[in-house]
């Protein structure tokens, strides 16, 4: 079965994008994962097809009417066993292993917040399980749900074909990943570390890892195990 | 000056993308921001035009060679001023407080990766902040710098209008944002909170409050400063 993504926006224009070329969009095109969008709008039911509404208790902005998005949600397949995710700044972030787990799965359905939020009743009356891909604030879901499925698709079996297969990457073993040199051997006066042209394949594998390390250390030390720490 | 975004890329054809829609693409034809995609591949100087050669030490994947990154951002202004990105999973976390220093800037020049990466010798050689998006590995750097160019674009000067104005953002002031409810006043049996429809202002701000510090503890205590974690 492929991948199904069911993508709510009010903005359906903006899809597939970027998912539509590159690997993506010929796996799009293959078949190996299936993308479609509905339009919120088409579940409201006044002549004004109206979504959103001012906020309870005042304040600036709009926020989508829960009737309306519910309804939208149900028609996507409220109960087809899919995860329903709401892309949100609130949500749990974004890992490489959320990625992995969904990519294992049938598919999602992918909720785009816009106006200034989604009304939490509809959050917790259908479970959307709210997801942020960074701590910075976007035009609206639109871009953080191309991103989620970008993730996700180029790691479905086939997307990438030999691309991926033995290649270290970042998060994979928690550690961000080493530098990368390549020709020529000397470039405006750098060279490429000797150990890496030595040929001594235990040596060069050890360099990686301690780079690896290092990078983590300096830059990131939130994912590195507590014991880590230590050393 | 309007903002200059200029993104060095192997797959131009994928700009201006969702950029060029909504309230971000009619900033971008009234000229409150400019974009311009420099082709990477440009400044190959072989016959074959090669961009990439296979990492040093060995392994799978190809990495961007040095020269020719090099000539493509010494072309795209490697002295103007503006700072020059690196989208890259190794990279500094973003940060709303980063996309705030960068949407008062000049502009940015972004790099896009692709394949295992780029030579780290342009990268320390032409002084490139890598930036990550988040844990999570994309397809290449082009959705990774469409996020940062969306998130900095939405709050340059006139591009959201109104729609910002005294609304309350996550991260703004280092809390996840409250709960939002609009009418109906109860839906599926669910009401909006009475406080919100109590006209008490004081009573409204105190709930908004206290709703993102418990969001923001239940679900980011990263985020909040030490001496709240002890409250």
């Amino acid at each position: 079965m492929a991948f199904r993504a069911t993508v709510l926006t009010l903005y359906p224009e903006m899809f597939p994008g970027f998912l539509g070329q590159s690997l993506s969009g010929k796996a799009l095109a293959r078949g190996d994962w299936t993308l479609d969008c509905v339009q919120i709008r088409d579940f409201a039911t006044d002549r004004h097809r109206t979504v959103d509404d001012t906020p309870a208790g005042g304040g600036a902005g709009m926020v989508l009417k829960p009737d309306v998005l519910a309804r939208a949600i149900d028609h996507a397949g409220a109960d087809d066993g899919r995860p329903r995710l709401l892309m949100s700044p609130r949500g749990k972030p974004l890992t490489q292993a959320r990625v992995r787990e969904l990519a294992a799965g049938p598919g999602a359905v992918v909720v785009c917040g816009r106006f200034e939020g989604v009304d939490q009743r509809v959050i917790d009356g259908r479970h959307l399980e709210e997801v942020s891909i960074g701590d910075y604030i976007l035009s609206g879901g639109e871009p953080a749900a191309m991103i989620l499925i970008d993730a996700v698709v180029r790691i479905l079996p086939g997307v990438m074909g030999n691309a991926l297969s033995g290649t270290h990457e970042s998060f994979e073993d928690g550690l961000l990943e080493h530098p990368h040199y390549t020709r020529p051997q000397v470039w405006e006066g750098r060279e490429i570390p000797a150990v890496l042209t030595s040929g001594h394949h235990g040596e060069i594998e050890k360099w990686r890892r301690a780079e690896a390390e290092r990078l983590t250390r300096e830059r990131r030390p939130d994912l590195l195990p507590p014991q880590a720490l230590t050393k």
